[in-house]
């Protein structure tokens, strides 16, 4: 009899409907023999809605009163999954973050789990019943309501499978899956059975969001197995899970593209030690995001300076990067936002050589320029012209021999 | 310095104008120098959509679970308010019940407060914070969430203020204060400056439900002054409080009128002792409340039995009462729809002879039977015709001069 862990999004307890057939599909997986403890998100729309209430009384809300607010929303999903699930005829409990004793740090709206106290959990479990516990939420320890931020739920699911020491984690979403490629842009993509903690990391930070990054962060620090299903049906889903022999066999397990970035160049920088230094720390000062960064020498005394950011922080970033190029001494500031990110991702990259030479060979077989290229142990991705980002991701997709009919 | 309790229901903070007219109204009284702990209620409507929602997933939810997704409504209203109030430039900071330490038994939707630790909100008082809590709920001794029932909010005022030993609390309501009769019914029906906890209890058990019995009683056993206040003007209302010498030299202070109430009769009951506590024992089982209660022994072996019920539960009590009737050998049951019970109450009735016979001498006169009658010490109840309630309540508050142009 082994303990699951099994959450819920937001769009599956959408309205009464959908909660009865989590329900169902809850108990189904109870009535297969397990011990289940099951995490749910606030009822889609709910959070907006009182967002939406908070910004008609002020403009700039207190973050704890607004953690106060936003908590309710999955005290309500929880106590209406666990009626559901009682209806159905099997005992269920519902609990909120904070009563079951999910400890995090100060930080409201954004903070960190410290601790779980799982005894309320051990006792209901023991006692056969369906553990039903709010995500998203918890508690400091004087008692203060607290938020975890985007994605909370997932991290609240993945931190009690890792303090329940489940057997494994499912994240219920809309897709079946994890998959090669985004299938919008590459119509074969095909959905991935396994991957790695690393690989969903990198993928996560090129903009594929499945999850986000902190839940698999503690997912890989605990090694806590997720399978990402869908709710829709009873696909298996991928499995993220930490790096094996099988997966090293793989080159390459999926493409991705992202075209929300857009090319920054300061230019003759003076070639001095600590320039560069000094113009980052101007544009993170200015709470920036900054991506690829390459430098190209190009005379003796001066050199060129490109990164990318986020296309809507581009107005922001050239203001902070005017300021950045004045205070070092730079001659002129360019922008670029015709730019697209093409990038592979692999844990086999590590073993086999080669991968880099032949994406580049793939992309000047069809004559797409690459403008800058930037690699990790598992990860390549190049910058190219806006406009062939999706020919890129299709190509590569196909001649890595990732779709469906290969 | 004097500390307040004020307390605003559901329809005082139904959308963001509201909760911004409170916020206001509360930073006024703050402003004033004193100390403000306010109770709120969930938003109106709240409670409905929530309980609606409810009803879609299942007919019998458990209490546990009912009282978890209610309690969401409250912790709504706290943070909004206390976001306006902030805007308004003062300190404040919200609490739920369960975190401020209202620790109440284990009774699901309906518990009784058992203790309240007052700590945090000495603590967020001191440091000049006006102090929003959570009406309606609490936790028992094992973290569980309870909310207390009809008039939840109101208790959870007056407890606070007693634990708190506040100077008096404030209840808001969408009227005046407490009136010597229904306004709808006797036009110069007039404002009460002070009554007793007694006599609100009795005119609470005659229909006048301006608040609930129990945040009375409670208000009554710890002295708790008590202001009924509207929240759309700034007029004093009316005083609850203790028996005063000036009290007892008002006859009468209110007249009500209840309309919602139908006679039973069961004939010919066997006049042997333990018939009528079989008779209301069976009734009883049913659930049924039971008012009035008159025997009028008619022959020698026999006695009739005549009591009131809600009329929205007559069917019910007719089937419990053919019971009844048939388990002690009487002979028929009949039932009457067309009454009224016209009360009066004060405190003076104890220290003036002459008032029962006075409201006997104004019925008469204006030709109004009188078909049942109860007293208490300070009360006077009649059913009569259902037809004539109004004109009853109308002449008897006049006769005994209550109106406003005596």
């Amino acid at each position: 009899m082994a303990l699951i862990v099994q959450k819920f999004g937001g769009s599956s307890v959408a309205n009464a409907e959908r909660i009865k057939r989590v329900a169902q599909r809850v108990v189904d997986t109870k009535r297969k023999g397990h011990k289940l403890v099951v995490v749910v998100s606030a009822l889609a729309d709910t959070t907006d809605d009182l967002l939406a209430l908070a910004a008609q009384i002020t403009d700039c809300p207190s973050e704890r009163e607004m953690d106060m607010l936003l908590a309710t929303g999955e005290q309500v999903s929880i106590s209406l999954l666990s009626m559901a699930i009682q209806k159905l005829g099997e005992k269920a409990i519902s609990f909120t973050g904070p009563q079951v004793g999910i400890i995090t740090d100060k930080t409201h709206t954004k903070a960190r789990i410290l601790d779980i106290n799982t005894d309320r959990i051990d006792a209901a479990l023991k006692s056969g019943h369906i553990v039903i516990v709010a995500g998203f939420q918890g508690k400091t320890v004087t008692e203060e309501i607290t938020t975890l931020g985007r994605g909370g739920s997932d991290l609240t699911a993945v931190a009690l499978a890792k303090a329940l020491k489940a057997k494994h984690c499912e994240i219920f979403t809309d897709v079946d899956g994890i998959f090669t490629a985004d299938p919008r842009i590459v119509s074969d993509a095909r959905k991935l059975n396994q991957v790695s903690y690393d690989e969903i990391l990198e993928l996560a930070s090129l903009g594929t969001q499945v999850m986000q990054s902190r839940s698999i962060e503690v997912g890989k620090k605990f090694d806590v197995p997720i399978y990402v299903r869908s709710s829709l049906n009873h696909s298996e889903g991928t499995l993220i899970t930490k790096e094996t022999q099988k997966m090293e066999d793989i080159m390459v397990s999926g493409v991705a593209l992202n075209q929300n970035e857009a090319k920054i160049t300061i230019f003759n920088v003076p070639d001095k030690p600590g320039v560069a230094a000094k113009i980052f720390k101007i544009i993170a000062d200015h709470h920036i995001n900054v991506d690829m960064i390459i430098q190209n020498k190009t005379e003796t005394r001066t050199t060129d300076i490109s990164f990318t950011v986020f296309k809507n922080e581009l107005k922001r970033a050239m203001e902070a990067v005017w300021k950045a190029a004045k205070a070092v001494g730079a001659e002129n500031v360019s922008c670029d936002e015709n730019i697209a990110k093409v990038s592979i991702v692999g844990v086999g990259m590590k073993s086999h050589s080669g991968v880099a030479s032949k994406m580049f060979g793939i992309l000047a077989k069809n004559k797409i320029n690459i403008d800058m290229i930037s690699t990790s142990e598992i990860k390549i991705s190049c910058v190219i012209e806006g406009n062939k980002g999706k020919k890129a991701a299709q190509v590569i997709h196909k001649e890595f021999g990732l779709g469906k009919n290969k």
